[in-house]
């Protein structure tokens, strides 16, 4: 029985989040109904990234398991494609490395969040950016990134999921960085070993107050020192941010 | 009592297209509610591109009438922009030149129509272009660009207006070719004086089954002569569409 990895790319304007859920229609349920369709089985789907709602993904990667053997992978990707609509997409397939699993044997995930910085906003970028009217003090954005550097408790960036309270914030940071794309698009990038829920539009939101000299750039290291939410600001909203890659021993995503 | 000139952008997605429809809303409808919000008077609204449903613009330009005359240009087009909502942008406000007509004084028009042409489909530009996934050979493309250059009679290409039997279907065009982006996404560009209804994307949809080998671009300057919508293919859907710009003696658009 083999165990499949997809590479998957999504807008994730029309769902909401990865996860299945009794309110709407999630990226894990569309792609385990496409697989189910394709492999006549009951199939279970996981994902590196466990995405919010709204939030879209360039290099996600899930894994499944399924009965039939002797399928070419250009065909499992060309029917889950003529399945899934145009919402998702299935970049690559392959067989997956023994013992592989998309959320356990990640090593690291990478995300962008792309913010329209210029008074006038646009139609084309809406879905896929924050737009931010004020200017935004790009140094100030920058001296921001390196309290994040490194391990810490990023309690004040996370929401505690439902039900488990001895849940570790503690994540490792390997680079944090703001880029001036020109056109008014300013992207932060953001890799770590893995991130707790709202993290990065928590810390996106909170940097953004800085930007805007609602905040000074120099409360950050005592705003992830204070492990509690009410530290940092509000999260940006989820069009910005998009879960760009997967790091695994054999394999970067995106 | 000035007449203001608009140059706007819109992701046609959602709209019915531009002309005010009972079957849903339309650009000029959104226009024209958030211009009399501002104004609190009645505004009627001309635009030089009337798109289809679901056809982008980058530089449509509209114009209108309005009593109040203290109003700065910057204020009209901030107001505008709040009340229209992410899908519809003012991208700049200008007094019109005098006896200025949106649609008449237009000395010509430019679309643009994008496909993406790979095997894998792409979420985040699925609204925006058409998706060919078989291989279009972009010198047959090419090819039949050039019987469309000049003065014809386009009836091939283009649905009657209800209700006007003698409308002329003559229109003359200035420039049609095709660009390869890289990364499978190809553009046609066109520019004329005037398109009449359907045009652009009937001229897609032929030329694509041509680049697709199911006709040969030979017949290109034969379907022009023939003069009968019957003797072109299907239109490409409306996705792939961007009206560009709109060229006027003193501006152009884009």
């Amino acid at each position: 029985m083999p165990r499949y990895r997809l590479t998957i790319e999504y807008d994730g304007t029309p769902f909401v989040g990865w996860q299945r859920q009794a309110n709407g229609r999630s990226i894990q349920q569309a792609l385990e109904e496409a697989a189910e369709r394709f492999s006549g089985e009951r199939v279970r789907i996981g994902g590196a990234g466990r995405t919010d709602a709204g939030v879209h993904a360039w290099g996600n990667v899930v894994s499944f398991d399924a009965e039939a053997d002797d399928v070419d992978l250009v065909t499992v990707q060309r029917h889950l494609n003529a399945m899934l609509g145009p919402a998702i997409v299935v970049r690559s397939a392959e067989v997956a490395p023994p013992g592989f699993d998309a959320r356990r044997s990640a090593i690291a995930r990478r995300y962008r969040y792309t913010v329209l910085n210029r008074p006038v906003p646009d139609p084309f970028l809406a879905a896929f950016t924050w737009h931010v009217p004020d200017p935004l003090d790009l140094a100030v954005l920058r001296l921001a990134c390196d309290p994040l550097l490194g391990e810490h408790d990023f309690t004040s960036f996370c929401r505690v999921p439902r039900g488990a309270a001895d849940y570790s914030m503690v994540r490792r940071v390997a680079e944090a960085r703001w880029l001036d794309l020109g056109h008014g698009l300013l992207r932060f990038e953001i890799e770590a070993s893995s991130f707790c829920q709202q993290m990065v539009r928590a810390i996106v939101g909170t940097m953004v107050a800085m930007g805007l000299g609602r905040r000074r750039a120099g409360e950050m290291a005592g705003i992830v020192r204070a492990r509690r939410r009410a530290a940092a600001d509000r999260v940006a909203p989820p069009s910005g941010l998009c879960l760009w890659s997967v790091t695994y021993p054999d394999l970067v995503s995106g």
